[in-house]
């Protein structure tokens, strides 16, 4: 268990800190006036150690992976869905796929569980630990081992990639059910306020979610501790992911979260490992049902952008990712008020 | 008047609109989810005539001008700071120089009346009205010929520039008092809720301010209409605005809006001929008190950030113009479920 999640070290440095607000302060505006990107600069910076902090070859992972809870009808969407979006992510016609190219992101899907058999190819990683997870009404999604073989391959994938940013995205038919289920864990909040409509359901569908969910926890009442949660709910993705986050966080990357699912990834690794959170920007407020329960048990996390998005694939990160590009290039680039010969704020 | 005023029309087009809704339900998504991204795309779809629109060129124009109010301490940043930071822009020192570079935008800064001679050089244009405005609060900003003037300046401008898609900045010691004293009486709103600390006063400067912009509203009790209004609270690179609007309306370019001031030039223009509103896209909520009921009085627009950001220089468009990119993109790029070969959505 130790092997398994490393610990991670506060970032907290006062004199960084202080740099970094002081360098934020004289550039030429007015106090305070970039808002939250000053927010950012400042997390950034104290991120990767730097006053001018730079970002590097950014990465959007991308963990599919499928769900036996699927054959309670809790998704408007067939498990088949899971395997053709990863042909679309790799074919290039995702909404993902778009905003990667757009914005030079190297996109990476993972299949780290999906019920299909891949041909292999350039943009697809296969560490699949199963052909889908467990139906955990009737059983844990996972086993304690396939839980820890997850995290170990997620941590041993984030490794062997470059740069100094990880982006989350995922793609896993029945997976909503699945964040909305650790939420409920691990935050104790009641289910109902836990779980949405996914990609889609229906107000009969959403009551039909919101019963199986409600026997699922009770089925698993004992599964308290993160660990226990997430191999009890699954699925192979979100375990995974806590793995690749738990890595980027140890080595410093920025880790940009998606919306509902990649959040419920960090929610597990900020309750083994709290200083996750440190290096985590929140790309946006998604519209599914429970995300905002989810940003407060992340720390009362408030994301960059509130855009109505519910899509998931990883597309909030990179619509928000022009943010952090900016955020450092404001600290690189722009003069202070010496350097432009700026007349300063006057009293009053 | 009515040569200075261009007639401009309704973009309604209801096939249009159904055929990009068409366009946009098929993509490889559940149906809504990418919220406010696809209202995006339809408005883009709508201003260009395209069920695929391409951005072309998008300039930055940044208008800058003087207030002859500044003499009653509105402001916490003395007259000086306009031109100075006219030289940032041009330097390449400012936060929209940064995010002009950024995102591949063209930038010009556009001398509509600043209390300052400049020299020449590319990227700057001269246009000039007058050494900032007079004193608003002993006789009118500026006179109905200046106005015109300005207008039409502003429209020639726009003419000129390439591409067609327009990104409205400022920059203006005192132009908050202006917008706000706009807003007051178009809107017919009480001046304390318009007006705001700007770059920065404290609460004693703020609440001088509202005194001083009180007295102005009932020294030019008569300035009812839109441009009697401009006229009589200024500033010069609010009306130029106010004719480059009305322009890149007229010519179907789309007008990505900064903040609070560039807002004002919205409002007046809109006033005049209120299917302007059909081409803009509002790119932030400002921190600046009135920036939301101005949003109001725009036709209750709802932006794209809510950064808590209140910089002006069109810092917020250039912020948001990844997001106008992306939202093309994606109707030009992204699969269709048929073209993807991905399963659509079950019943239930």
């Amino acid at each position: 268990m130790q092997d398994l999640i490393p610990h991670i070290p506060s970032l907290h440095s006062e004199p960084l800190a202080a740099a970094l607000q002081q360098r934020i302060a004289n550039k030429t505006k007015p106090l305070g006036s970039l808002g939250r990107l000053e927010d950012l600069m400042l997390r950034l910076g104290l991120i990767l150690g730097s006053e001018t902090p730079e970002l590097h070859q950014p990465q959007m992972m991308v963990f599919a992976g499928d769900h036996g809870l699927v054959a309670q009808g809790v998704s408007a969407y067939p498990s088949d869905v899971t395997w053709q979006m990863v042909e679309n992510f790799l074919a290039g016609g995702a909404a993902v796929s778009v905003l990667a190219r757009q914005h030079g992101l190297d996109l990476v899907v993972v299949d780290a569980g999906v019920a299909h058999d891949f041909a292999p190819r350039k943009g697809l990683i296969i560490a699949k630990i199963a052909h889908g997870t467990q139906d955990a009404s009737r059983q844990p999604a996972m086993s304690v081992e396939q839980c820890a073989t997850a995290i170990n391959e997620g941590k041993a994938l984030l490794r062997q990639r470059p740069g100094n940013v990880l982006l989350l995205g995922e793609m896993g038919i029945g997976n909503t059910s699945s964040a909305a289920l650790l939420l409920a864990r691990l935050a104790g909040q009641p289910v109902a306020g836990c779980t949405g409509r996914g990609t889609g359901l229906d107000d009969a569908g959403l009551t039909r979610k919101i019963g199986v969910l409600q026997a699922v926890l009770q089925r698993h009442a004992e599964a308290s501790e993160p660990l226990q949660a997430l191999a009890a709910f699954g699925g192979f993705e979100i375990a995974m992911m806590v793995g690749a986050v738990l890595q980027a966080a140890l080595e410093r990357r920025v880790i940009v979260v998606d919306g509902f699912i990649t959040s419920s990834a960090v929610l597990v690794a900020s309750r083994l490992q709290p200083a996750v959170l440190e290096r985590c920007v929140f790309a946006h407020r998604s519209q599914e049902q429970g995300h905002a329960l989810m940003l407060q048990a992340c720390g009362g996390a408030t994301p960059l952008l509130d855009l109505g998005l519910r899509l998931g694939e990883g597309s909030g990160a990179a619509l928000a990712w022009p943010l952090l590009d900016s955020a450092c290039r404001i600290l690189h680039e722009m003069a202070s008020f010496a350097s432009a010969g700026v007349s300063e704020k006057q009293a009053g």
